[in-house]
């Protein structure tokens, strides 16, 4: 008999369809390809076919010259542009604001063909320093309201280029998801004094059954009400609600919980594409004692239909109790 | 300058990213290609394969055996089983249901290779009819709370089989999107004392920029916000709340609507794969003067990544003002 389950923080339902249960070997599986050699303007060399960088982690080498380990450039064609002055206007009965905005790319390595799951420990805690370097500068921008940084790897996850980069989008509004999870998280909160993620981590890590991986200051979990097969969540064990505040033990043990996650999802759905994203509560905010940062990845295994775009439900046909257990098994790669 | 713009109803922002515009010619196209000869459970001869039907509407022959115009069967390997008791349950802090519903398969003429835009009028308003016959004898099942009846044509879509089909999946829940668009035309009705939707008709209708096509039943339009490139609603004019009521002329009108929409959106996008959703109230409400059915057709043009995943903020790049121009000055093939 298939279940509904209903996430705790959105309200969001899921079917669980287990009379279609399926293994990992059982979805149609599109592996990335390996990296072909073309002109990549993130390779070494080709550095003045970006804008000029904002930021760089150094070997050697001047501004925009080879040398660098993490550099981070504004995206060439933005989806928002960074000048101008933010105004609302009416349009009739509608609503509409110029679309002001930062779009920046973080490149990962100088490295062509390293995935984030190849890179060492070290180089992946360098790009999780720039993000977070980079969210605390946009911050001062008051015209920003919520900095995303997420990846997208692989063509079937909408990535364009295949050189390993993240991106950041910086918004000038709050962003309907975000908003839904601050609420969800704050309407528990108001009844229970207590945060629902810290209740989530604390339920997760007593009964195991839904556990990735667990190190002293993470937990890498599949969620109880996952919309996608595989859906994976890394959630810090202390309690904090903006990742761009995550000092350096957190990020350097989030560099080994996060790429130890990508190779067992790699090793077990053989190098799916996927998306990953930050949720982080919204940047003017101080810190909140009911929201709490943490990652989200989904590997592109399904396609989304009309069933889910005309209601917001979602169909699963794998439990996450299954997903968790393949994932615990996989060894690291 | 890219614009953001918020839809008025759910209040979800999207970004017009006029500075990446694209044109029709310019999203890398996957035209659905023409189906194969497959033995397919859907044809004449082969009703053994499916579940014994529910509904048919005939030209000979009996129960399960060929001559039928439009058959309805069960799915086959349903999302959710209709047996049973709702029963809701608790797991530590989480929630849970039992999977009950119906999940029903409108098989659209037994011509294999006929998509829906190439069947006759008539053949589509007997499709139509179909899922409104369904539709009222499932809202007698006091279980079910919403039914949703979507299309995914072409395997980028979500489609399995090639044959021409919709399906049904009735709910013993209100979906969380259906509930947001409920909740957002109410909030407006509530302040202005009328339905959103019967204003956003009168404006188009007027400025008639997102225009695609009008009747005197009908508006075909580009929604002001669309999340997607060549997102297209379709609108009676009339106000009513549950597309299940819709009467004879209405449904023979939407027959003609749909058909010339789904040709334009053919022609000018060479034979997209899409996904179509019918918006109507919940089931067991009755007539509601602030909501009003209506059809949503999105064409998969572009993929949806870890920005929209991580936000329910979308990127869309061409301007509605710019599609509704490609869809009405394309014929209807």
């Amino acid at each position: 008999m298939p279940e509904l389950r209903k996430d705790p923080v959105t309200g969001r339902w899921v079917i669980i369809a287990t009379d279609r249960a399926k293994r990992p070997g059982e979805f149609i599986r599109h592996p990335v390809p390996p990296p072909s050699a073309r002109v990549c303007p993130y390779d070494y060399g080709n550095e003045h076919k970006t804008p000029p960088e904002i930021l760089a982690y150094r070997n050697n080498g001047g501004r925009d010259e080879p040398g660098w380990r993490v550099r981070v450039v504004p995206h060439k064609f933005p989806v928002l542009g960074i000048e101008g002055e933010l105004s609302r206007q009416g349009e009739g009965m509608y609503d509409k604001m110029t679309g002001i905005g930062a779009h920046e790319v973080i490149i990962e390595s100088p490295e062509h063909s390293a995935t984030l799951a190849d890179l060492p420990e070290r180089q992946i805690e360098e790009v999780l320093w720039a993000s977070k370097e980079r969210i605390n500068d946009l911050k001062r921008d008051v015209r920003f309201r919520y900095v995303i940084l997420f990846k997208n790897y692989g063509e079937a996850a909408g990535a364009s280029l295949e050189h390993g980069h993240s991106q950041l989008i910086a918004l000038s509004v709050i962003p309907k998801r975000v908003k839904e999870e601050v609420d969800g998280a704050k309407l528990f909160y108001d009844m229970k004094e207590r945060c629902i993620f810290c209740d989530i981590l604390r339920q997760e890590s007593a009964t195991g059954a839904r556990l990735v991986l667990e190190t002293d200051r993470f937990v890498a979990l599949e969620p109880y009400a996952p919309r996608f097969p595989f859906e994976t969540w890394i959630l810090p064990k202390r309690h904090e609600s903006h990742y761009e505040d995550a000092d350096a033990p957190t990020l350097q043990n989030l560099a080994w919980v996060l790429r130890s996650t990508l190779r067992k999802i790699d090793k077990t759905l053989e190098r799916p594409a996927y998306n990953l994203m930050v949720h982080s509560a919204p940047l003017q905010e101080p810190d909140l004692p009911y929201y709490h940062w943490h990652l989200e990845i989904i590997p592109r295994l399904t396609k989304v239909a009309g069933f889910e775009w005309g209601t917001g439900f979602y169909i699963n046909p794998t439990a996450p109790e299954e997903s968790a257990r393949f994932l615990r098994e996989a060894g690291l790669g």
